[in-house]
């Protein structure tokens, strides 16, 4: 029998980042095979060799999570404000209309079998007629629709059609860490480009033209963001497509958060605002239909003047690797893209926003943290002041004091490839946050340090743009 | 408007070896890439390129298939001999305590999420004691399963796990194509060893043995197999593992057929048998629970002497790239496996085998044709005497000629690596299948030319074995 404690561990293991394997995967242990080498010649023949693809595949998420010590308070509940599923908590459930249209095709009984590898028809069109609005965007048909299984495949496909061994791809930072897992086993070198945090994480333009060279296959933009919520700008998407259009880059457009934007806010897909520059859109039923499990995600081949006839050839080679995503999924695809009524949609993106109004409001009070609030998508990004939390080493240090003491947890900026960050997800329950973030206030009150004077009024200067609401 | 000539041929397309894409996938047009370079260099420069990995992955069965001409008798309907998809006539429909497991656990709405990228243990719990029979494979829990979108999927995570470009691994010929379409595009080299049609699709153990070098990495075993219906005696396992054994190579066991076995023969699994030698299995619900398009396949890692520690850590690397199948799928997958009723079952196999027992008494007496009779699976191949058919070129004239005049398809051996067959699918309803061999019958007799006596003489000689019911 596992022990409280563990079973608590456990749980939040699962939850990191999606990624959560029931046991955590073992480390090599050299030492039992040197003393196996040792004992006869054939147990060192049947040492069976690791190929160098999958020592390369590495989910950089699990890696730094497995090194903390992840141990909460026996006396507090734990909160988990670590895992990008909003299905966790059974506070947000899939619309009826979602559930309905997977009983149906089940007791249709005509969706058990192979879809083709791309996926069945009318599941592809109801694709490019969901995604059929804003100008460009019209001219997209079945035909240009792979589905796949779950967004992160579609990435996969993406990446490994249009980059080769040595070549590099430009991701952001602070990012997801699915890029690295898909690429880097293939010896594809990723290059993060920085995204402002003053700036409402817009991206550093400069710095991402700068990593530009002739080895760059694509250039990946996350719009909306995990982890920091951003949502870009029209002209922020125009100055990125500048830049592609300059040097030749095509774009690999992460939009599994497409249309999850809180209201005053607008979302613009990359390809509604391309003229020129060849976009692969990736996007699925994941996140705006409380679904992840269903593993539905999708390819939209945003071809400009056929520049992209090689590579559509390359996915459909890729295809037949998969053989599509569950059939009852896409069997029931098209009333769900039809039927879920705008309610549901409005409902959720309005939870959010309340929930990000609330933690906001409240962090922001906690000394030596800066809460940026963001426009869309589930989560925000929390600066923390660390100098003037000086019992902690780094924000992995913080995550794990903040677990041992006040049971909350949440994922350090590290697992995103930023210091000094922690990201909080927003689709817990109303009153979870409520109680995280009292927590939390009695966590920083209880650590942090004011700064001297004089250094206080440097920070003042300094932070000055970092407080200011975007 | 498609015409109605049209139409059945892409249904044909649709359902050829389970991969048909909606559209043919187009040969890159090099001539108009000309044109576009000769008029602005923009063009030449967003001339965006395919990775070699997606160049090198390719179905063999769609270039063969596509390279056909399919144009059936307008005077008489199709029928389609061609697709292993035991759902595409809806006569095999899956049990209702499967499709209720479904349906329940849309309703308990607690499967909507992410699972670990290996599964939920829980179902990875019911698969490992679904295995649990037969000696050896006790030993296995749910550690030692990996839950993949389907079989094909498995497979991919287990030849990626174990193989690095420039190595090989072994195939069966006649084999499933799906092996090539898997390893290629890693630059893995596929090695065909033979199955002797004379001795039931048992291996040329010798031709294995010949093909086995310091650069192999692991040997595919098809069994039951696709396309033969073959099932291994228990002393030809134990000759395939006497010879893994001796050279150190894994075995990777394709057994998504397995149980699917006719009365009066026993399957073996590898790992019941292997003392030693570490295996891979694959399996799934595919075809034994008529759900392939669910996409619920597993790899059972069975270790032997932690020859596969590396392997696993390997696996469990890969598994990051997929994020498991289907939740809902996963959840059902206990009550799916327990409560399957072992009448649907029996029905099913003994459905084919009475199928596979009226193709082969009409076939046998067909001049020119040798089919073999399997012992398990959904397919019967047949021999072409070709030299009896001189109009015919080869097995793919053959196949057109058929489509042309009978409207009956098959897919030629060349599709499975091997001349001078046809494959037929038993999964269609009985009459079809009587229909089809009667139009089989009259295309032969409009074709088949006697040998001269002298000639049949010899023939009888050496067919003698050949016909021979095994």
């Amino acid at each position: 029998m596992a022990t409280k404690v563990e079973q608590t561990t456990n749980e939040v293991l699962h939850f990191i980042g999606n990624f959560g394997a029931s046991e955590k995967p073992k480390p090599i242990d050299n030492k039992r095979k040197l003393l196996r080498r040792q004992s006869t010649v054939r147990d060192l023949r049947w040492n069976v060799k690791i190929s160098g693809f999958a020592q390369k595949t590495h989910n950089p998420i699990r890696a730094i999570v497995d090194g903390l010590t992840i141990v909460p308070n026996p006396e507090k509940k734990m909160i988990a404000l670590s895992i990008g599923d909003p299905t966790t908590f059974g506070n947000l459930l899939p619309a009826n209309e979602i559930l309905d249209a997977m009983k149906k095709v089940i007791d249709d009984k005509n969706f058990n079998g192979y879809a083709p590898s791309v996926g069945f028809i009318e599941a592809r069109e109801a694709v490019a007629e969901y995604s059929a609005h804003q100008g460009v965007i019209k001219e997209i048909s079945a035909k240009d629709v792979i589905l796949c299984s779950g967004c992160s495949c579609a990435l996969d496909l993406c990446i490994a059609a249009i980059a080769n061994e040595g070549q590099n791809i430009l991701i952001p930072k602070p990012g997801f860490s699915i890029y690295r897992t898909l690429a880097e086993g293939f010896g594809i070198e990723c290059r993060s480009y920085n995204l402002i945090p003053e700036q409402g994480w817009e991206i550093d333009l400069d710095h991402l033209e700068e990593l530009i060279d002739e080895n760059t296959a694509a250039i990946i933009v996350t719009n909306p963001s995990n982890p920091c919520g951003s949502v870009f700008s029209k002209q922020h998407i125009l100055d990125i497509l500048e830049i592609a259009e300059r040097h030749y880059v095509p774009i690999i457009a992460d939009e599994i958060y497409e249309h999850f934007v809180f209201p005053g806010n607008e979302y613009f897909s990359m390809a509604s605002l391309s003229k020129n520059v060849p976009i692969l859109s990736c996007g699925g039923t994941t996140k705006r239909f409380l679904v992840p499990g269903w593993r539905l995600g999708w390819i939209i081949v945003h071809d400009r003047h056929g520049a992209f006839s090689e590579v559509r050839q390359g996915l459909l080679n890729l295809s037949a690797r998969i053989l599509g995503p569950n059939s009852l999924v896409q069997g029931a695809l098209p009333a769900i893209l039809k039927n879920t009524p705008q309610k549901f949609y409005d409902e959720l993106v309005e939870t959010l926003q309340n929930h990000a109004n609330i933690a906001y409001s409240m962090l922001k009070e906690i000394p030596g943290l800066t809460p940026i609030m963001p426009q869309g998508a589930m989560y925000m990004m929390v600066l923390l002041d660390m100098k003037n939390f000086p019992e902690f080493h780094d924000e992995l240090d913080f995550v794990q004091s903040l677990v041992a003491e006040q049971s909350v947890f949440c994922l350090p900026g590290k697992c995103f490839d930023i210091d000094d960050f922690i990201r909080i997800v927003l689709t817990v329950p109303k009153e979870m946050i409520i109680e995280a973030c009292e927590r939390i206030q009695e966590f920083c009150e209880n650590h942090y340090r004011p700064p001297k004077i004089d250094e206080e009024i440097d920070d003042l200067a300094t932070n000055f743009i970092k407080i200011t609401d975007f």
